[in-house]
């Protein structure tokens, strides 16, 4: 049951809005700087679809803090991307200090390291800048009352949660999230963009408006799908910046748009498959 | 010499009927989880053929547990797939206890370690589980009494020998493997289904029934096509679920049906080129 | 303001004049030994764009010193390429040694390692040989007046500055960098070619003559174009030779139209596609 | 000067005759096992290039022999290959036991790690079998008196010298090679085959029939190329097996034609060029 609210439906115009033609006199500075923090040694592969997507996407320049353990998968897999082991504080900091947007989550576990990890995080992130906050962040923030108190206020923030990260991070459960309401005056309470992943995702901005994403399709139900996600949403953020709800809208339905595309060939679209799509796409539809 | 059974072939109808259009409001747990379990440090690429087949079919979501050198080589090739080290007895136990479907031996070897990895799964698996038993761990289980002693009762089980290990199994001399009835006989007393792969493989399921694959060439005699076998089977069992046999007999047909295909253009068919097509060839026979 | 000087355009002819037929009686010595010196564990993405971008221009033979943890990361992206750990002194000087061309910079950092690296280099490189000083490598130089001592005067130098760190070397600000005769000045007073990098590169040469690349697109505004460029410039001038400014001219020209072609259907162009298109679109202009 | 012997040319018929269709009741087993000894931690690529085209070619079974560093850039290189790290006596040895064909030298370097590596495959190596022997491990014999006391005599040999490796073995300067009956008495002292690599490169066979290469061309002067042939070498002789002296020319000009074909389009052909299109070319020559 949805009450009360009106939920807009996310277009195709979205794309041309938001996707405009670089400048001629542009460096990689221009289009921002993408931070991923995330890929603990069990799941290095999340943190890579991530940067991956971002570098794909058109971020100026990516730099992934993840575990130790992945240097070598990362500078194989994304050798556009920088690596940085996130236990090295000094460097870690460093970066979050002076990148536009950063990506928290994807594959980074629930362990104590995980834990610090996002505490740094949240106690370095300055106004101006711009965390999207997924995954296992989401996990460790609902359980973890001292992550809480430190949660940054001066940041614009965006939440990534799948029906079960919302049910612990607001206390809905999933039977309750169709009570739009609800999730709103949790979203709001948090002060936050959220975008919740289902079947048609919803996306729950400040100003208070919510949309629906009617594009994506059951193909897409593969590990790995929303780690591709926060990259493309952080390389939009960090490109086109402005305003900010539009370029998430944007961000999301490119995700599923070319997921759409691809289905029609392939039986499961993977996440590599969404990734090499990206720069093919973005030019067609680029406004 | 086939005596007294009659063994049906498995036709191209198998593929409509068991691969069917994804329901719209699914996510990646509606899929299933699957469990490799394989790769020594001298045979890392069979677990990750396995996994690469596994998320190209479809799992939901997919972690190998594998001998902890191969972290790096699973993080580049698969970024889809979680890493364990099925040394780590805590995480291996654990994540055995929540997936669907397990595959193992694909390059686990026949050492010490590889005997306490084989005890590990066989004293964990549940009912409802699946547990497909191939390469190494086959020949383990023959030669090793303490294994065969703690062998699952309860779960589903599935062996893909080829004929040595089948003989090593089952006891029956490769030259006697044309009796169907002994390798019929053998597989009952198992209490498993048991795919004999060879020139036309044969299906023995617990029911009785005997099924012939005269799909497949001589293009796939190379190393690692067993192992890409275990992924799809996977796959399918975690995603199709039921009714068990049908959907063993669709993931054995399209195997061999896609290097049929690939057969036309390539002289050796690996294991690599069977990944890259189940994709579309899944969409195309998609009923 | 450009005072007093022409400059001259690059265009498509320097193509077909650098780039000609191989002599049918040739080995790969013919066509020249590149070494890549960079890569430390932060930014090994970069060291292997370079050193894959001289593979696939055809440089004869190519070489990687980078930090020791990218050995993995070079062996499994470029297999043509040798790897070296450039803080094994030894290896790395008799290297410096044998090869024609040096890249110095791309990823290299700029830490006391780095510094150590790029003495090692200036202070081993002979006359004949040409090195091309890129990215850390200028900054570093630019802030160390012991390294500045040691800066070789025999090697041909090559520049390969962007607008930041054309500052640090040239003092010149980045506003006053339109000055195109100030910029010439501090180029003639490092006696050596100047690439400087940015919208409409400028190439100042040691005989005076300035050009300007009017190819090249905002796509290409991106982490890790630059690394690229050093590698086709590199094996450009190892194969290719003679005369020297020629060469560096069809080099810039041939990454930035490569680019041009991309951007056609690609938002962004990623060094990656740029190397993928290297061997078939010097096919095409070959004269 | 050519004195006296008769070079007959190496033509495409060549290929029908050699590549024939696989008999259908066949497993992997019956395509041979190849083991590929060589990379060191400098040049694990070489090792990884002749072992990916010994399994695109389509040996059985395919083991790379090679520095434990290299053990992650095989598994994710090469999956269908198995991983023996060569100073690990007990299995490099057992598997120098078992297989059919071994290609020794290919980036395997020239200190005392790899003297001991060629002496033990050389006192290992039985009869029925065949040794190519290339690269380094050329250079190591020809320089160590110690190797030369231990060459094997059971096992069919088949040196692939460069003229540079040549002049090292046999003492015949580079000037001097093209003296075909003074390289052929070399040969013939040998009691090998003995492939010369160069433009037209000139084949040996201990019968006394000399054959010369017109295929092949400049794009193919690059570093690995060697290495690639190698592995090609070695799955033809795994697969097809006799005549020795047919399926060797067959290879080598194979491995030429193909770099001819894409010389058309590629201005410089990589190994892995070759590596990619060999499955297709095979199935296109296939008698």
């Amino acid at each position: 049951m949805k009450r009360g609210i009106y939920m807009q439906s996310i277009t195709v115009e979205i794309l041309k809005k938001v996707i405009h033609n670089r400048p001629q006199n542009s460096f990689k500075g221009t289009f921002g700087k993408v931070l991923i923090v995330g890929g603990n040694s069990n799941m290095g592969g999340a943190a890579i679809m991530a940067g991956s997507a971002a570098v794909h996407t058109g971020a100026g320049l990516v730099t992934i803090a993840t575990a130790n353990e992945n240097l070598t998968a990362v500078h194989t897999s994304v050798p556009e991307a920088m690596f940085v082991d996130y236990c090295d504080d000094k460097q870690f900091v460093s970066l979050i200090n002076e990148v536009d947007v950063i990506v928290l989550g994807p594959g980074l576990g629930n362990n104590q390291t995980a834990g610090r990890v996002v505490k740094t995080v949240f106690t370095n992130v300055k106004s101006g800048q711009k965390l999207i906050i997924d995954g296992s962040a989401i996990t460790l923030l609902a359980q973890n009352l001292s992550l809480k108190s430190v949660l940054p206020t001066a940041a614009d923030l965006i939440f990534t949660p799948h029906q079960m990260e919302w049910q612990r991070l607001s206390g809905i459960l999933i039977a309750d999230q169709n009570d739009v309401q609800r999730n709103q005056q949790a979203q709001q309470a948090l002060n936050a963009t959220v975008i919740l992943k289902k079947h048609h995702s919803e996306l729950y901005f400040p100003d208070g408006e919510v949309y629906q994403l009617l594009a994506g399709n059951a193909a897409m139900a593969t590990g790995g799908m929303g780690d591709t996600l926060t990259g493309i949403l952080a390389a939009f953020i960090a490109q086109f910046k402005e305003p900010l709800g539009e370029v998430i809208q944007a961000a999301v339905y490119m995700h599923s748009k070319i997921a759409d595309e691809l289905a029609k060939s392939h039986y499961v679209v993977l996440p590599t498959d969404i990734i090499n799509n990206l720069q093919g796409f973005m030019k067609k539809y680029c406004g």
